[in-house]
């Protein structure tokens, strides 16, 4: 495969400038490399013979000779992909990550990698046809799953069974010829987070995502942690008993069996099945069964029992945040993955366990706040993962 | 005072080699930094020219021109500085790092910092005197407190009544004419592991410190991470349950109340008291009070009592470092500061908690052991901290 890049330093921070803040005038870029003129000319002229970068117009006159706009180039593509347990979400962006065409479909992760990723690189394929164009730069994927990183495959991933140390890195990559990242989805969506979300603001935050698996993602000093073996973040199955419900991973009282999306339903089945609520108990007599989003849908209705549940699991994690965030003290919290209208629950509950119980000095003035990047976090995220990648000095 | 340091990144780095690596040949040297002969002489002999490194005789001929070794220079000497809660301790070392001279005392933090400050200056100057210096390169103090780092001063220190906001830093630095930086003492004892300990061989460590205060230093891909306002590894006052002792900080149930010295020495007392155990009453009878050496004794020597108190907090520690450990996954988690003989009890406990619910990816094979440097962490890493400053490009 032909590998398109910069060949240095300057000419990948340049790239990375025009990816988080949009095209700019040469003069302006020129000064924010601190390159002298004639250098920084030879450098984009590189960029432009591989088509990376292209003129966007004049920049606006600011006096004097009139300079003009770079951009990156439009032929620059990136794939993004978000496997969800019960969800593939495919999209194309643009080289400053905004998404341009997205496919979603259902799908059954028990069918196994193969069948998966065949699908994956199906409408990945589709949607690179259908921009006219004959190669992506790079695909970012984010995974359900514990993801060494360094191999590019899940590890021992309860949510994906049949996935074990199976090659998605390499198998996409030798199938649409470019090059691509897998990571675990909180920090897919992290990265999401640092380049268009409230984390753009922020060098150190952590990055919480619910849903049926619990994980978080922990950029600090300005860059994604991943830890010795890429495992850092992985929250879901931290203790919050000693004898709790029982997790899918075999052990009880684990985060997720509290506070997952799937432990919520089941709670609620439960409920419904027993009388305590009469609207998950109409619900699941009308629809045979329940999801999460039944689940916050009678809580935002004011059902008390469906309330409760958020409740609980909301003031579960809090627990486990007071100590994740007196220990690594970030400068912000943001949570992502809950069900639609739910936030405002959660994070009542949630910032009243952290506030209560932790230090002065991590946790003085943090703010807990809701992601504002819905769905989009982990396919600008995924863009993003293979985007540094791709920006980055061979 | 006179700002004395590298003059760029190239001269930077080739301080950091020679501290960190101790003489090396020239040859050696210019290879490890990438640079022409002509350019590494001549940034050599500006670094020379400034004091701060010199030939340190001929180096093992590798056939041809015999090369020089180059070292720091004799002159080059920083202060390290850990103010315990109840001992001073104070040294200076040369320009690798190595301890040469030392002294340590009694104090009594209660006293304020004025007068406890005070008498570190006066230390310093003493040991400057009888090394026949003019000028230390720079001081490196550890503090048993949160501090913040770009302030220099403690803030809201449980264990120093009276140090809030305190200007430690720049008193000292004013008193003694050079560089000074101040940091909360696991951090410190970190750096010292990442210099000189079992924390050299990794990137990524957790160096956790028992002691009065229990406390955690994040090496983090090779850095010291202290997270958005310094409060990162403030691991004390983390809950370990709803309704535990009382802790120093006014709540109940936190990590020191368990598992800190005082909390251990308030249970073997009461033991005693009770009569549950004779060698600490024993003990308690003839000396009016228990130590926690007293405790790590009787444990050591097979007292039941004893031993169960150790285990127990080693235990609810254990119950701690699983979250940090499943959330950081360092590749490594180093233990201080424990009273000598302890050790291995300790470990038993802290590994059996630790293994026996972590995530796989995160510490399937990760070592839980004990810091080999006893009480010389703090004084390498006081010295590590302020050399980090001195010898980064200006």
């Amino acid at each position: 495969m032909t590998m398109i890049g910069p060949e240095n330093a300057d000419q990948a921070r340049l790239l990375r400038l025009l990816r988080d803040d949009g095209p700019r005038s040469r003069v302006e870029l020129a000064d924010a490399l601190g390159l002298p003129r004639a250098r920084f000319g030879a450098e984009v002229d590189r960029l432009a013979g591989q088509g990376l970068v292209e003129t966007a117009g004049p920049a606006a006159s600011r006096g004097g000779r009139r300079s003009s706009l770079l951009r990156i180039a439009e032929q620059v593509r990136f794939g993004a992909v978000t496997v969800g347990e019960g969800r593939l979400d495919v999209a194309l962006t643009d080289g400053e990550l905004t998404v341009l065409a997205r496919q979603a479909e259902p799908v059954d992760v028990r069918l196994g990698p193969e069948a998966v990723v065949d699908r994956v690189v199906e409408l990945l394929a589709k949607l690179r046809a259908e921009a006219g164009l004959a190669r992506l730069a790079g695909v970012g994927v984010a995974l359900p799953a514990p993801v060494a990183v360094r191999e590019g495959a899940p590890v021992s991933p309860p949510a994906l069974p049949g996935w074990h140390h199976f090659p998605v890195r390499d198998t996409i990559a030798a199938e649409l010829g470019c090059p691509v990242q897998v990571d675990n989805d909180a920090n897919v969506m992290a990265l999401g987070e640092q380049h268009a979300g409230t984390g753009r603001a922020f060098d150190d935050f952590l990055y919480v995502k619910l849903g049926n698996a619990v994980g978080c993602g922990l950029m600090l000093g300005g860059a994604l942690y991943r830890g010795a073996t890429s495992g850092a973040g992985d929250i879901g199955h931290l203790p919050l008993s000693e004898d709790g419900p029982l997790c899918v991973c075999g052990n009880t009282g684990c985060v997720e069996a509290y506070c997952g999306d799937s432990a919520l339903v089941r709670q609620a089945v439960t409920a419904a099945r027993a009388g305590r609520s009469t609207a998950l108990g109409d619900r699941l007599a009308a629809a045979g069964a329940l999801t999460i989003a039944d689940v916050a849908g009678a809580a935002i209705a004011g059902d008390p029992t469906a309330q409760a549940l958020v409740r609980d699991a909301a003031r579960r994690l809090g627990q486990v945040l007071v100590d994740l965030v007196s220990f690594v003290n970030p400068a912000i919290v943001i949570i992502g993955g809950a069900a639609p209208g739910i936030g405002p629950v959660l994070l009542a509950e949630i910032r009243g366990a952290v506030y209560r119980r932790s230090t002065p000095l991590a946790t003085g003035s943090m703010p807990i706040v809701l992601s504002d990047l819905d769905d989009r976090a982990a396919l600008i995220g995924g863009a993003r993962l293979i985007s540094d990648q791709v920006f980055a000095a061979c």
